[in-house]
Parts: structure tokens; sequence; C-alpha cells
């Protein structure tokens, strides 16, 4: 019996829209889902643009303009990987017509935006997702599994960051990065170590922050000989306070030299600890105990099949899952959640409280 | 205008098995290839099985005998995931209707066996690839380019091994691993560290061994009650001698407690130095020089886009590869050669290089 | 020629006060010093504990009144290891005599009477250091070389932390070490880390904490069954800002699962990054450049002869330096100011300089 | 009450001279033994040398000639840090006048003279100790015993090496170390990873070689443009069988670019496993059971007082032990089996067993 077809319309081309279209190739021949995914229709910046990356990205039918496919009654779910600015009036279009959304994250460049994102797709009653794509790591999950377990005791810590170095040249130029609008280390990047955060321990009910600009002027584009100020912060350290009553700081960086993918943290609890980076993804440190005695100490545990859902892909360990594979187990969810599963999230109203968040240490910053 | 395609035929449903139809759906997306893989037909042990898998696998037809693959018109590519002992009928039946072949290590269970499948190839002149997918890592590639730039000088000593731990409970069961002919750790897994040792250094000239079985009975099968002996190895080391010159040892162990993919070597060089384990795949370890400067010793290399094709997956470093991924890597090279492209291997040639290898350890131990 | 001798008069004979002994006997064999070093005498708290310790720790003579060896006028150096608030009158009175002082960390309980022993001292003209030993180590002089050298642009993040698990759990008893006076984590544990911090990077003009007291109450001894409250913190974290411009967080934590001896720091620069941890107090990290490039990353540098003073110790690279090393360079740098060199510090002024950093965090907290 | 004296008489001042010299000035101070170390008289290679030393070094009296050392009435123990071709006269001159004798590895430079030794040092009836110093950790007594009670169940494989890279610069001169009596990688490091091997798992029944000298020649002395051939292997690899029925590997390379003291091993047991490189001294690796389960894997264990006798020398984990730590703990071993306690060896006929592998591996490979 064949499984009923969820026709997907994808807005965007880029790294992030390959990824969508990859995961949505792949995730059939890895996980059992209540749909059949089907790549429909691509939406890129011109027809001809479009027509191309359709045919090499698998999708049946292409468009030049994203309107073309929030109307059609032939899709059901809307994935959107545009530029941030075009967030919200793709969302609200697809939402009016009742599409599922798929968004890329941020949710949108300014937290009124979205907030009116939210409730517009509150009132659709639709299934939403943001790609926080590093949460679908089979190794966080085990980790939030172990903290809701009591393993490591009463949480009073956390000390994360998320530092890469795709910004650390002064001759790394303006683009939408830099944006004022929502641009800036703390939005870009800085909001994975705050959905991380929330993840494994919950709200965050005070941020306090300092922000600092590393280049005071870019290249207006890569190779110019012009420059311009730059209004966004490289790098943002905060104190953060949650709901539970831990504490902790959260660094963004993008200017950190010498890191790739340090979005990492460490946790400790009061009988226990965790630590994790995803320059290491496919490893889990964990302390059970202070850690004083004979033989105790931080035990590196790598992914392997006891680690949902690793085994979808793998059926032994060692054989590390990459980014890529965080992308399917995302749209793997995605589509369960709109066949009636529960929705892990972060769907938008998540989503938005991370960007509450993120402007909470803005605002403190100013 | 549209591609060619290219059709393919699989053999096999197991974790191999999707992992070529993965890489198959997959890789048009990420690569610019010559032709359009279409996965057209798969033939597993029944028909029933067969069109069970090929619906979820993504496969347009099925067939209970592989017998129909080998001789169909329609298909251009043989790609085989059986049990061992059926690579040699499936190859030889395939090659003699001209089909290219992908095979999945080893090539055959014997070393008669993949001596006449290797004859049969070259008369058949096809593309043959046989999967040795850790040679296909990036940093693999990086560390083979870097030695052939002379960046370590003349390389005088190499430290390998493969180990893992899916064999040192003595309650692992018989199966086709423990099975006298083609079986043991070092046929299974000692080959990938065989073949990678080949890949870097050159060929191995001299090979002496010393094996050992760690549990002398296993169960007959999972859960049973009853034992039979076990003939093959579960630990075998060897010292080696490469053509360059060069020496030093090679291990396979699937006893190897705490260990998931210690696929795993140090490489020494008159002027430097490389370290790699797949346990961390996406880094690789050089030093330039002999290490005592003041500021100098091992440097931590993460993947990245200078390190092709890890581009292709995503434009910035710090996103893993995963295991998955080095399939892709795999069934991209095989479509180029098929197309036309260089084919970097291992074909069939290399695979029973490997073979012979691991045969003269495991003369020698006896 | 002999040398002349220095003759040292040590007050207190616990952890630290063997070291100092272990490192006055040593440190003539490994440096070539102006004096030689004397063990005089020895002031404990009872005339029977301080002839059964001077006996042991190698002095020739011991008083069970520390006024003794203050007034001795054959006491050239008088060493406090005694309880902190012990400090202030031992240090005055041995000033007034015109002692040159070695005093353990921290300086006093309270900035107040820090100031005062440190006006005193620069009155009193003589040399006085603080036992901030883990200055001394070669891999954190390097660090402060590289960064006085350019090697990493310009500095403009530190993330730093002191994590130690020795009062991790609620069943650690309260001590000196949770005296309101003087106590608790952050100036306890975080003057090590602010003192590095100024070390390398120069003067905290700003500094923003966050204080959290874990076991509300503790034994008010080992074993005992009575419970007081806790009024000192067990971690804090803190914005801090430096007079460079650059910014960035510091961690104090001394209830930190899994943890020995995480004083470490990752120091950004605009050309590069250091990052070390005195849990592998022998290695220090050093990225050249923003590390994106083929063959870049972070360099892991083994201490050798290469770092001054390691040769000192070893001839050879690999030969481990050990805690108590390090408080042999700090008798021998200590020794050396007193002849006549440089005093690299920290002297009662740097060290009232890092109370007043604690002092800012701790009053921000509250 | 004062403790007995034991009065040593020292030959050698070069590095390990020192090291020895350092221990025994330091070891009263940190362990409780059964006398008081003294030390009495330095022999140097000549009369002023070893004046001039033996003030630096603090011993009291000083010789030209090491026989007036070994005659001495006055000299309870004799240690020999001398060349290692005058291991074997000195020995024998002390042993005929019935001292106990501390004798820098390698015993000597041919199996016969060590053999002679061993039998002397039997008939006289002393204790005997020679400096494997790698052995003294508290890492690796730990190991042992978490080998002796089973924890890693039967071992099954050892995979050791020393690996250096003194000699990887081709214009590292002849010295010593390349005398071909006695010289050579696995001579000089080899035997620290043998005596490691022996201490942790027992005697090695069989050993088979494998030689390469990298630099063919090197000159005569530093710097010189004259060179003469190289005799000796800069590295070997064997395969090893203990008489426990395990099996594995060693190797000792002394031209590893990018080591600096990987000492280290991997030992694989049916249980479990552990894993050392005396790069991180104060780290054990320990993997409990084969390491597949959810929060399995290999956890590190930092040194600590739980492990003795790092008590000693500090009270709290964390505080690294360093090199020349191990040679402190070596010294009170050998004071505390004079004194009547249990000599932990390695004792002469230890070092000779050591030495007898050596050979073994070494006379394979011609």
């Amino acid at each position: 019996m064949m499984k009923p077809e969820l026709r997907i319309g994808l807005v965007g081309s880029g790294f992030m829209g390959r990824c969508h279209a990859n995961a949505f190739h792949s995730v059939g021949g890895l996980f059992d889902l209540p749909f059949e995914p089907v790549c429909e229709t691509l939406a890129d910046i011109s027809e001809e643009a479009a027509a191309q990356n359709a045919a090499s990205m698998g999708f049946a039918r292409a468009t030049g303009d994203w309107r073309t496919i929030c109307t059609d009654p032939a899709i059901d779910l809307v994935a959107v990987t545009a530029p941030n600015v075009l967030h919200e009036p793709i969302v609200l279009a697809a939402l009016s017509a009742g599409k599922h959304i798929y968004c890329e994250k941020p949710l949108s460049t300014t937290l009124k935006s979205a907030q009116c994102m939210t409730t517009a797709a509150q009132k659709a009653g639709v299934v939403t997702m943001v790609g926080f794509n590093f949460l679908r790591n089979p190794m966080i999950r085990l980790a939030r599994e172990l903290i809701e377990a009591g393993e490591i005791g009463e949480v009073v810590s956390f000390r994360g960051r998320h530092a890469e170095n795709y910004m650390a040249d002064p001759d790394a130029p303006h683009s939408f990065r830099t944006d004022p609008d929502g641009g800036g280390a703390l939005a870009d990047i800085g909001s994975h170590i705050i959905s991380m955060a929330r993840y494994l321990l919950g709200p965050i009910t005070q941020a306090t922050g300092q922000c600092r600009t590393i280049h005071k002027t870019r290249p207006i584009a890569s190779g110019s000989a012009e420059h311009s100020p730059v209004l966004v912060d490289d790098v943002t350290f905060a104190l953060v306070e949650f709901e539970s009553g831990a504490a902790g700081t959260i660094e963004a960086n993008w200017a950190a030299s010498g890191r790739t993918m340090d979005l990492s943290w460490e946790i400790t609890g009061t009988k226990g600890a965790l630590a994790f980076s995803q320059e290491r993804m496919n490893e889990l440190l964990l302390c059970k105990g202070s850690g004083g005695g004979r033989t105790s100490g931080f035990t590196k545990i790598e992914a392997g099949p006891s680690h949902p859902p690793y085994g979808n892909f793998c059926p032994a360990p060692g054989h590390h899952l990459g980014f890529n594979d965080l992308k399917v187990i995302e749209v793997a969810q995605l589509i369960d959640a709109i066949g009636g599963g529960i929705n892990p999230g972060p769907d938008f109203q998540e989503a938005l409280e991370v960007q509450k968040v993120v402007s909470k240490i803005a605002t403190s910053c100013s």
C-alpha cells in the first residue's frame, strides 16, 4: 500500500535550500514515515535560476515567484530558506493558505515580526518547525534524557558558547549577516546556543550582555576597497539565569580564530556533569558524581544505535553522523508531526522565545 | 538539457544496501555528474522482501532473483551488497552482460575467487569499484596529498590498526563473519587499514602476522545455548614492510573493548608526521618538522571546504561529514568514472591486492 | 666561593608550607641563584608541632610563636602559609623588621587589610611575592610572550575559568574557605584566573558578576550531623572588560563536578588564538591566523627546553613539569629578585589589584 | 628521635645525576622513610668538575675518582648515573664493598655484562634498584592494580610504544646512544616500554622484530661536517607474546616527528580496556565492559590522592606530578627497601630480564 504524499514547495536554493532538498530525498529511505515526501516545486529568484536549480535539486517544477508556491493547492508544506527579511511575507502568505511551515532560523529579523508570524501560525493551526538543526543530534537528545532522569542531579550551572571563525577576517564583507535588522553574531549563531540551553535547561529568565564589534568597518562586498561601518556585534558575552535556578554564561562569537564550530557547553549538576562540543558532535562527556573517586572522571560516550535515531542511519556505533544527517532527522520529525505525531519543535513559539532572549541580551548591551 | 540516465540494479537490502540506495538518491543534488542515477531494480532474497524493500528504498522495480538484474538490458550498473559468498556468482554474471560493477568489500571470500573476478572484470573492460568507503574521507585525501607533496619528507614508518568492539562480547554469535572462508577480524576490518596503508604509502611487500582467537567458542545463533568452535581470528598483529622502504605494524581487532571505530594510523616521515583516527574522522593531525621547536607540534586540521569534496556537502567548515556522506562520495566517484573520468579506485585489481596482503598475513600466522 | 645565605623563616606546615619547604630545598640544585637558601626556622601552632614538623621538613629550628621569626635577626625572608586571617599580623610584624616576604594567596581576607599590607610593604622597601603559582608555568610565560610579540594580533576576547570539584559534595564541611571574611569560590580560586587574566591581558576595568550558593548549608565539621548556613558563593560568573578593550567572562566554581583543576582560558586575537587548561598544564594550544586554511588549526605545543625555565628541570621535552615544580620556579624568581633581579611578581601591589577585582565582582553580585 | 642516616655516593652529574640529587634532597620532606638520606660524596670526571658540581648539587664531599666512593666506608648507597659503559665496573666495585646500588637504566651495554652484574648483586645480598622511572607513576600503579583485580577481565592484547623525536633530525650527532654496544632506539627507549609491559602483563616469551636505520650516517659531533655510518636502529617494531597468552606489538622510535614522549599503550581485556600515554602522564583511560552501552566508553581518570603515592606530593587532585616527582618516588621506594620494606623493583634481575627481551628482538632483526 502506498503512503500518502506530502508535497513540498521549497523557497531558496542556497546552502540551506540544498540541505532541505537532500534531506527530503533521503529521509524516506532511512525513516518509517506517515507520508512520502515529494519535492514538488522550487522557487528561486528568477524563473531561469529556479528551472536550473530544480533540475539539479530534484524538484518537479520551478517558479521565479515564491507566491506561486504559497497558494498552490498542490503544495502541503512550504520550506523557507530565503533571506531572513523574506521569512515573514513568505510565511504569512503560506499560513493564509493553510500550509505547514518549515522555516530556517532565525524566525525573523525583528522580535515584532517573529511575534506576528507566531500568532498567525497559532491561528492557522498548522505544524511549524524552525531549523535549529543542532538540536537533532542524538548526543544532545541523550544529554537531555540524562538530565531529565536526574543522572547529574540538580543542574546548577551552564557554560555555553557558539564560536566560529567565519567573520574573523577583517576582509570578510558585509552581507545580510551584518544587517542591523536581525544581523550580528548574537542573532546569527548565539541563537543556536540559546536554543540549546533552553532545550536542555528550560526557560532563561535573566540575561545581561556585553557586545563587541571587533572590526569597525568591512568591505561593502567581497574584494571591494570600499568599506562601511559595522553596526552589529562580532562577539557577545552574557550572564544568564534560568527559571530552574541555574545560572551561567553564554557567548556568541563569529570572529573566534581557530574555531570552526565550537557550539559547546558544560553543564554542572549537583551529582555530575555533562560536556559537549559540536566540533566533536558524535561525542558526549558524562561524569557521574563529583569525579573525585579512584576510577571516576569524564566518560567519553560515542554515538551509536543506543542513541536514537542514530540507528536509522547505521546499525553500529563508530559510523559518525554528519551535519546533513541532522537535517534528515529534522525533516523526519517534521513529517512525523504533520502525520499527527508529537512536534518536538522548535516550533514558531519556541523560536520566538529564543529570539526574545537574543533581544533581551542585545538590549542590555546598548 | 537532461542528463543521460545511469540505471542501477542493487542486490541486497541490508545496512550496506540501504547505504547504497541512500547515496544514489542523494548524490545528484550534491555533485555535478555525467549521469542521472536512477534506482531501477532491487533484488532481494524473495519476491516479497524485494517488493517491500524496493518501496522503502525508492527502487522502481523488485525481484527475488538477482540473475534478473544481471541480464536486464535496462540495467547499466550492478551494485552488490549481498553476502560475501555470493559476490563471485553475481559479479561474474553481471560482467558477462557487460555491466559496470560496484561491489562491497571484501571482493570475495577466497583469493582464488577474487583473482577470478578481477580477471573477468579486466576482460569485460567495465568500470569496477569496491566499497572501501573510509578512503573517501576528505581528510584521508588530504593526507595523501600532503605525503605526495613531500610535506612530511620521506615516509619511514606506519603504525596502523582497525579496532572495534563488536565481537568483544563472548556471546556475540557466529555469522558469516566467523566463517573460515573469508571471515575473521583480519579479513573483515584488517582489510580497511591495509587498503588505507596502500592508498597512502603504496605496495606492501612483506607481512608477518600473529593471530589470536580470544573467544574459543561462540553461540551458533544469537541467544543460543549451543556453542561451536571459532576458527577465525579475533585479533591479528602484523609487521609490514612497504616497497618504498617504510616499515611498521598493522593490527586488526574486533574484540577491542572501548573502541567503536579506531581505524587509525600514525605516519612518520623524515620531516614531519600525520595522525588520524576514524573515531574523529573530521580531523587530521599534522606536524611539520620534527616538532621540537618553540611553537611546533601537531596541528589539528578540521575538515572544511578547502578539503575536496567537503565543499559539495557544506560551504563552511565545522559542519561534519558523517559515514553516509563517505558513501555518497564513493558513488560520485564511481559515476564520474563510468562517465569517462579517472577511476580513483579501489577497483577489483586494487581490492585483489588488499586481499593478497590479508592472505599473506593469514598464511604467516598458521 | 660560597654563595651568601638567605635564611628562611616559614610560618605554617600544611600543604603549602610543605610545598615551600620542598621548593627551598630543591631550588639550589636546579637554578643558579644569588643566594643559598637555608631553611632556618619553622613556626607552627605549638612548640611540639613545630619541632616535629621542622624535623620532617628540614628546618634547623622550630618555634610555637611566629612572632619569634618575624623579629629574629637571623631571618632574611619570612614565608607565610598560615591561615588567611593571620596573613596581616604576620606580614606587618615581619615588614616592621625589614624582612622580605613570601606570602601565600590571597594576600588577605579583606580589601582593607590587603591595602594596609601593601602600603606597609612599599614603605619597608623589601621584596614581596605572593604565591600565584600557576603563573610560573613555562607555558603561561610562553603565552604572554606570544601575545606581546603580536603573534595572535590584537587580543579581543578572554574566556576564563577556574573550576574544581573539591566543594561539589554537599557534605564537604565548613572551613576557612567558607568564612564570609575572605572565603568563597571567587576569592579562593577565582583569584587564580583573575591573576592570570591580568598577567596575560593587563588591567581589568569593569566586572559584573552573578554568584550562586549551591549548597545552602554544610556540616560544621567533617562528618558532623550539625549544619550551618553557607554565606559564600560556590560558583560565580562575571563579565569583564580590560583596559586594552578586550572583553570576556570569568568563572569561579568549586562545585564543578568532574573538574580537578580546570584553570583554563581561551584568548582570541585578531590574528590567532591561544588556549590552555591547567588540567593539561604542559600543553599550550596556538592557532596562527583565523584557522580556516587547508592545514591550519590549533597546534598543540608541548613543554620543553625552548620554554624557559623548563630547561632547568629537564634537558629534553616530554618530561613533564608538575605542580611542585611551579613552586620551585616561584622560589627561584623570588630569590633572584631579592638578589637584585627583576621581580616578576605578583608582588603585594599586584595581589592587591587582583583582590580589587574579586571585590568588584563580589560587590556587583550582592 | 633522629632517624639513622643513609649516606649516598653519586657517580655522575648529568641530567640524571641532578635528578638523583634533587630527589634525595626532596624525598625526606615528602615521604616518611626509615632513613635520613644524606648527600655525602659526588664523583665526577675530574676533581675540579666534582667540586664545582658537588657545591651546586648539595653534596658534602667531591672526588674525581668513582673508586673512592665505592670503597668509602662512610657510603651506604652508590648511585650510578655514569655513562652506560661504566655501569659494570662501578657496580662491581661497589658490590664488592657491600654497597646498596641505585643504577640508571640500561643496566649495562651487553647482556653478558648485565648478567654478570646481576649475579654479583645476588651474591652481595644488597638492595638494587634500576631507574625505570616511568613505572613510578601513580597512574601506572593504578593500571596494574586494576588489571590484577580483574577489572578489565583477562588481558588479551597489548599495543605499546615509546616514541620520541630527539633523533629525528639527521643532524643529531653520534653519541653513546649510537654506540653499537648497547645503543640504538630499542635499547635506549624500547627498554622503557618493555619494562612497562612486563610490569603490567608479566613475562614476554616471544618477540620478533624489524629494525630500521632512518639516517644512515650522522655527524661525528654536533655541528661537524664529518659523518660516519650509523650502526644502530632508529626505529624497531616487534611482535610479542606474553606468558599469560596475551599478544601484541611494541615499537621503539627515536625519530618520531611530533612525539615528545609517547611512551604509550593500550591494553585490551575480555571485560574492558586501559590506555595511557606519558605525554599525558597524569591521566589514565579506563573502559569497563566492551564499551557499547548507552553511557559507556573510556573514562579519563585524573591523578589524585586516591592514587598512592600522589598524596605525598599534594592533598588534592589536579595538581599534576611531573617527571622529577617520579624520581622522588623511585628514591622513596629504594630507601624503604633498604630499610627492610618490600623492593618493588626493578632490581638487577628484572632489569636483566628487560635486557633479554631487547636482545631477543635485536637478534631477530639481524
